[in-house]
């Protein structure tokens, strides 16, 4: 039996990622769940912010911004970049910041993975700004990178550890790997379903 | 130490969707990773889907979509749908569909949530369209879908077991709950972070 449960924010998983930017020449962080993959070649990915937040200033000044992928031992300071505004305190003092090639997106060190964006597009959403953004670079630290030159094709997620967001308000971790994406269709078992 | 590892599509963790369309009077799914929340209020969603899918001929014919979310023991089924064309096989007769309001945005019964939407925004990315909509309709499985009335205040992720997809071609289950959002860097560990 299916229950109508009306319009909700029932989507799941969703990444827990702190977006960041340089507003008025600090670096800022806004933790968001608002992230996803739109395009593998050339790699695209969005972040959807509130306007009037401090993070969406600096993605407007410069056209750029990061996704970083905090770990689940990074919890406790991911959620307290949500709960705190640019404007009132340094996130900066919170972590250890790098730049890329772009300049003005800035990374956090303490996460295992970091996206270098450009804005090539936005779109408004009434107070939601959704800045889609290509990958030009990702930084991963060395231990779970995998093979040289294939970043995706052997990943330790086991070391990444992300933290997830999903509905009910609810922090958790990734579970087993339990199968290979265009391979579990192909088996014996689906030729009977 | 941090490694460049060039452009690459390293966002995770993603959900694995069916998206479902009407094509030509028949019910179509794809099943995809690029699916993530955009607006809180109204509720609102994407899916990126190549230009040419057959999907996408029915998204643009009526401009609503559905997002259906399978659980683990859906593995096989949703793999093999991301194997096949709607062009050459009838995937509707792999699941039970339903319909809601809208009309022309097929569910899968099978699936313990699934999202009706209403494109209120396309954008060309190249050869892949996202689709934004707006979510009209939830629609959950009686036995995960929480108190009455508050469909997102409780919800049992454990029955409902998602498929998650993550860099390196890899299927994961969900793993447990570890923290509430808006509330662990309130605790005396971020005051001393």
């Amino acid at each position: 039996m299916k229950r109508k449960v009306g319009p909700a924010m029932f989507v799941y998983p969703m990444p827990t990622v702190l977006a960041g930017a340089l507003v008025d020449g600090r670096p800022n962080f806004a933790t968001l769940g608002n992230n996803g993959l739109m395009r593998v070649k050339p790699p695209t990915t969005y972040v959807s912010i509130h306007e009037g937040h401090h993070t969406t200033k600096g993605i407007r000044e410069h056209g750029t911004f990061s996704v970083n992928y905090p770990s689940v031992n990074q919890m406790v300071v991911a959620d307290r970049c949500g709960l705190a505004s640019g404007r009132d305190v340094d996130k900066s003092e919170w972590f250890d910041v790098f730049y890329g090639g772009l300049e003005t997106a800035p990374m956090i060190s303490e996460c295992p993975v970091s996206l270098e964006c450009r804005v090539i597009e936005t779109v408004s959403l009434g107070h939601m700004s959704v800045f889609i953004g290509e990958i030009v670079e990702v930084y991963v630290d060395e231990d779970v990178a995998g093979e040289e030159g294939r970043p995706t094709s052997y990943v330790d997620m086991e070391r990444l550890d992300p933290l997830i967001y999903c509905p009910g308000n609810a922090y958790h971790r990734l579970g087993e790997r339990i199968g290979t994406g265009f391979h579990e269709g192909k088996t014996e078992a689906a030729g009977a379903a």
